[in-house]
């Protein structure tokens, strides 16, 4: 016996160098009711990038298109391309009961909070500390001293946003932090209000047909 | 690393029968961080049970006496006898970062909800059918007749209350319902709001003190 529920959108958020990428991955191989969010995108295709997998490459026009009709849970332009969240496929798994995971920063999920705040479960991932943080980054041979500086840069501003989740994860130990972020999916999945089919089950439950 | 936080009040409840008595005491016995609330009652000690730790006996002025002060944060009559929740054993632990589980009904719930609205988690056992139930009640050697028909009553009315609480578990087997409510506590654990500790830790991140 089973109850429906519906599906959430769960956002992990952080500094680049927290952790967030390797927690994603970890969580969408080892829980199967999440997959990932698809973004549509302007910019280019780049060469093994399929259509609709990676990312739904659309034209600028096309872009605006959606932006205009309110298509769009989020967008956002980075390094002069346009990236955004098309609502369809989100409430479509939203509907059927599925999980989407999104990996976006503070402004993004701002925005999707703004038009699904019922849905939205949101996850800070936390460096145990800047030292560890900075060496994270370093440890990527294929960037500068610069970019490196950069990205610190950004990560203070992005940390000056941690009021603005739900959940605030200290990521001292990735198996520990993966934990974490799973006790968090199932604890939300067993919130009342995303169980949709309880009204009906516990009416059976209560008039002895169930 | 860690961050310091505020300890949470989790309530169990669910009609007798679902599964509640041993989800509890697997939790208790499985996480460190959670002990079980101690009620004070005017009932007469028995033989075996001691003072401070099964119940805080109290006379029936003094209970009265707790009522008036607004000492108690829930209070009920059962066959006779008075029961109620201190406030003060449970206001130490939420301080110092504990967490404290209760065994009550929906009626308990609504009063320490009253009280108690940001510290309190709240969830609802429910039992995969009314046969299973009617079975498990019944497999209670000691119980008559009668009283499982006065248990199956009562079933019905605390089933009526489920929309008050904030998780629900379908207890279609223990393993799964006691890892269920592990990760909500451990999920509500993560609530920014709890991590009382977090404004002081993010500033000395920003300013590279951490």
């Amino acid at each position: 016996m089973a109850i429906s529920r519906r599906g959430l959108m769960l956002v992990l958020s952080s500094p680049s160098g927290a952790g967030k990428t390797t927690i994603s991955r970890r969580l969408l191989s080892e829980e199967p009711g999440i997959r990932m969010s698809v973004s549509a995108t302007t910019r280019a295709r780049r060469p093994g990038e399929v259509d609709g997998q990676d990312y739904f490459f659309e034209q600028p026009e096309n872009f605006q298109l959606m932006v205009n009709r309110d298509e769009l849970l989020e967008h956002a332009k980075v390094f002069g391309n346009y990236y955004g969240t098309p609502r369809g496929p989100v409430e479509d798994a939203l509907s059927d009961g599925k999980d989407v995971l999104f990996d976006i920063d503070w402004q993004g999920t701002q925005q999707l909070e703004a038009k699904m705040r019922d849905d939205l479960v949101s996850v800070f991932i936390v460096p145990p500390s800047v030292a560890e943080l900075e060496r994270r980054l370093k440890s990527r041979a294929q960037d500068s001293d610069e970019v490196v500086a950069q990205r610190m840069a950004k990560a203070a501003d992005e940390l000056s946003h941690y009021p603005e989740y739900d959940y605030i994860i200290l990521n001292n130990d990735v198996e520990s932090s993966v934990a974490s972020v799973r006790a968090i999916l199932r604890a939300e999945r067993l919130k009342r209000e995303r169980q949709i089919g309880l009204p009906d089950f516990m009416k059976g439950l209560r008039e002895g047909r169930t």
